[in-house]
């Protein structure tokens, strides 16, 4: 099924779909990164997991009514989804403070935040993705002003499926990284991942990390946290 | 007239006007510093220039109806305005790509912003005065949505008033920075200083920098470049 690849990144790879104009694959990668890069590892079986844990994910918010690229699983590592022009932006829904945001605005560890905060970074590795705000994305990024109210709107509209996805198997979302598309009709939907290498997930009761800070803070075995959390996902549904 | 010292910043000291408590005394200093205070020296006179500048501008403001804390000049480096507590924003209006944005966002040097670009960065030493976003700004500063949008749609007039005022002496306003505070009532008006120091400003004709970038670079003697401007403006009175 698979034919020309037509980028690789850093967890991904991205092939054209053969007979399909519109849709690609996605081929999970194996490879982990962290801080920008500097950090990286190879965990055999994290590709499966992570397509099987995004195509989960992405499966619940297709049945919400959320648009997605999101079409079917293909195989282990492998899933077909609609063809878009990524939007440079990274957008980043936070419900609690933790990671980057604690040092670099000096909000202490686990703060609530309600309204969850949004947060745009410029996707760019050159650039080291800065942090921007709205009249920089409108400047860098194709996006008008009512898109970017819309994505914005629509990143919430996901944080609260994914928080009561997540609470239902006593899982704190505390935050994730999303990345938005444009369809060939310049219609805009989510794309790329959401995986615990894209979202920062609590055990609600012994607080334990489930996503990849295990790998950033060397505090466990990505596998089996992988592992573990595909598994109640699936328990419940 | 001067009385407790309530305050002392890198280029002003506050104290308590005598006898007017809702109205304190800004005392300018000689000190100039650049990049966080790595970079710092004494200019005997630019107190001086920079309160009869500063005063000059606050004066034009207030006449075309720009709510101010501005009251008047009191002596060579000492002028009366009106109590605030300054809304922690430092508020940036960029009409040409200049400095840091250039660096951090990749964008061209002297590219046009249109419309300007405004951007707000948290006042916190420690922190280092980072950027932040609208979101952040209403978590970290005590202000509302509606203030927000208030500070920021004053901040594009005081740009139109400042763009014709340099205008009209051959100057070119690339970006300047605000501070806004509330008075006793909430209400929030213009404070702080509009000078070299807090503005890049640019000769229309020969491009030379008529602002601290002169001294941030090493390029020119601030004394005579601000004593230049201050004549300049003074000239068109």
């Amino acid at each position: 099924m698979v034919a020309d690849l037509l980028y690789e990144g850093k967890a991904k790879r991205v092939y054209q779909a053969q007979g399909k104009p519109n849709q690609v694959v996605l081929a999970y990668k194996n490879d982990a990164t962290a801080f920008n890069g500097e950090k990286k590892a190879v965990f055999s079986g994290k590709g499966r997991l992570n397509n099987d844990i995004s195509a989960h994910i992405f499966g619940v918010l297709n049945e919400q009514g959320i648009q997605t690229h999101f079409i079917e699983k293909l195989s282990e590592t492998e899933q077909l989804v609609r063809q878009t022009k990524i939007i440079p932006l990274e957008v980043v829904v936070r419900n609690v403070a933790a990671g980057s945001i604690t040092k670099r605005l000096g909000i202490e560890a686990e703060t609530t935040f309600d309204p969850p905060m949004i947060e745009l970074f410029y996707k760019d590795d050159d650039l080291g993705d800065p942090l921007i705000n709205d009249e920089h994305a409108l400047f860098l990024s194709d996006v008008t002003e009512s898109e970017l109210t819309e994505i914005k709107a629509e990143a919430l509209a996901i944080n609260r499926h994914l928080s009561k996805l997540f609470a239902a198997v006593n899982i704190k979302i505390v935050d994730f990284k999303l990345e938005f598309g444009r369809l060939a009709d310049r219609s805009i939907v989510l794309s790329d991942e959401i995986s615990p290498d894209t979202c920062r997930l609590w055990d609600m009761k012994t607080y334990e990390n489930l996503d990849k800070d295990v790998f950033r803070q060397g505090t466990g075995d990505l596998l089996e946290v992988y592992q573990k959390l595909l598994e109640r996902l699936e328990a419940r549904s």
